[in-house]
This record gives structure tokens, sequence and C-alpha cells, in this order.
């Protein structure tokens, strides 16, 4: 069985125990003929997809009553692999949702890193500086870096772990992030997970 | 006694009673000849300044101890303002700075509202959203438009609350967060008075 999660940037391929990425202006999905179950929040690959019987679209077997119409596919897949948990996708977005009892509570969009980072530079050449992931979220800086570092961070924080849940963190700023979130756990297959929870429902 | 806050973008007087503002590219120092103390955070117009006898820099006068370098001058001045409270100057960046006993505590940096604005939106576009001030922030959103705002607002909010100090809330888009921090008192005169308490000093 291959399942296939495409975003905006790549296909990720998971056959097996291998899981790969491809360049999605680079890969050609003709090239693959065997069964592959995907989602996708691309737009332009999902008008190709449609078009090739082997490339099997998993989120028309989702029960949306839970979720929003305009809640991105790959968040719902990532929910659907646990029954109680934050989740915290930091990628360009980062997103956090909420599941309870395996039912969708809701969730936020905040900046990535580097959106992050390029908004703090765009207001003032003053505020260009790296974010300082170690920095001590229990006391109010006193410096720069810090000053923007805990804006950033320090309000992720609180919220996330106000919810007294297991934290899942995945994308690909989870090494950062495990900073700032000690107990959470990184799981980069999750979404994958959710992808065979909803297959096995087939 | 004039008193003048001059930022990146205007020059914001207080004569007498009188407030009012003058373009940072249009105003010629030279054409008030009366002694004006000010403070200043833009660094070509302090060159200036600097060669007007009559214009007097208030930021020598401040005891920096508490403080640190880098730090606004226009941060400090608000702070000289309360004893105890948090303000929260909500401009192109909101600035948020703690006051315990008369002692600045620490302080952060978060985006304004026009560049967090843009920062969604240079994500993706479908992120491009009006913030909604009004959102229940007691509820995980189940959209896109309030996850966003739930994403800007929510962990401001916490932050600031969590003080458990009177807020203060100053800067152009007040108007905007007193939504979100319904018990703050609005004071568009908190580096006024400040700069005041500097000159009893002197």
């Amino acid at each position: 069985m291959i399942l296939c999660d495409i975003g905006n940037t790549s296909y990720h391929f998971l056959d097996k125990d291998r899981s790969y990425k491809e360049d999605v202006n680079l890969f050609n999905p003709n090239s693959i003929t065997k069964k592959i179950y995907y989602i996708c929040v691309n737009h332009k690959v999902k008008l190709v997809l449609d078009k090739l019987d082997n490339w099997i679209d998993l989120s028309e077997n989702i029960d949306m009553k839970n979720y929003y119409d305009s809640i991105g596919v790959d968040r719902i897949f990532a929910c659907e692999a646990i029954k109680n948990g934050v989740i915290v996708d930091a990628g360009s977005a980062i997103t956090v949702d909420v599941v309870k009892d395996g039912i969708f509570d809701g969730g936020f969009i905040y900046p990535g890193k580097k959106a992050m980072s390029e908004c703090y530079k765009g207001i003032s050449s003053a505020l260009d500086y790296e974010f300082n992931f170690s920095l001590d979220l229990k006391k109010l800086p006193k410096n720069s870096q810090d000053s923007i570092s805990y804006g950033y961070l320090k309000n992720l924080h609180t919220e996330v772990e106000s919810y007294n849940l297991p934290i899942y963190l995945t994308g690909g700023d989870s090494c950062e992030f495990i900073k700032i979130f000690p107990n959470a756990t990184i799981d980069e297959m999750l979404i994958f997970k959710g992808m065979k929870k909803i297959i096995e429902t087939i």
C-alpha cells in the first residue's frame, strides 16, 4: 500500500516503511501505476490526479460533521490519527488542533517561524533577530532578541499547554519547537496514521 | 511647556492641553523657538534636534538601571507614567511592558495588526482575512477567519491578562484592542505623563 500526502511544495510518500518526498514541480504522478491513497491541499496537483484512476482521494471518506469546510485536509487526517491531544503542525504556518475523545474540538492558525521572523523584520530592522527557542519563558525579557522570541513563543506555549492534553508535534520545524514543548511527542507519521485509519473504514 | 514625542512617522506635540501631530518629513523643528522637551526614536530627526538649543532631550534624565539599552525610549516613558500595570502600545508593533511598584519588570514585542495580517496573507492567500476582534476567545474556532484571529489575539490576551494588573492601552490601534481587553483604560497621554514626571525630577 502506498500513501501520499501532497502539500504545496512536495509529494510525501509512505511506501510500506519507506518515507520519501518528491518535488511538486518535478514529479510526474503518471510515473506510478500502482494504487495510491492520497490527500492533497494543492489545487493544481488535485486537477491532474482527478484524471488518474490509480490515485484514490481519501478525503472523500471523511465524516465532515465535526470539521469545517475550509479546514486543510492535512489537519483533518492528523486529527483522525489520535484520540486525545493537541496537534502542533509547525510548517510555513503553525496549525494547532485539539482532539477530545476522537472528536475535533477546534483549532487555530499561527505564523510559522520563517513568516513570523520576516514579519518582525518588516516592522523594523531593529527587530531583525533569530528567535531564541531556549529562552526562559517564565520570565519577562529585558533584551531585544528575547522580547520578540517571547512575543512569538510564550503566547503559543501558554495556549497549547492550557489544554492539559498530550502534545503531538509534526511538520518541518518540530525540532525547534520541541525546545518549548519538551514533553511533546514528535510524530512525522501522524497524517499517514490518520490515512491508514480511514482506509480501514472503507 | 511644550512636550513632543517623536516617532518614525510623526511629531506628536502636547502644548498645554492641545495635542496635535506633524509629519516627520514635512515639519521643520527650526520653526519653533520656544523651549520643547522631547523624546525621539527617530535617528534622523535626533541628529537635527541635537543642534537646536531649545529642544531638550528628556531621555538623558532616565535612570537606566531597570531598563535595557535597546529598549525604545517611548516604552520607557510610558512605563515611567504608571506605578503598577501592563502597558499595551498597539501600533505597527505591539509592545507589552509590565511595571510593578514603579519598576520595569520586562516586556515583549508582538506584531501589530497590519503586519500580522500581511504575515498570514504572505503564508497563503487562504489566510487573507481581516481579524475578527469580536470573536469568542473562550472557544476554539471552527472557521478560517476565527482561526487566524484566535491565533493572533487569544495568545496575546492570555499573556496580558495573566499578570493580573491594570491594563493601559495606547497607540493607534487602541480602539480595536479594547474589544479584547474590555477592562483596559485607553490612555493616549501615557508618554506625556511619563515626560512630565521626569521633568519634575530635573
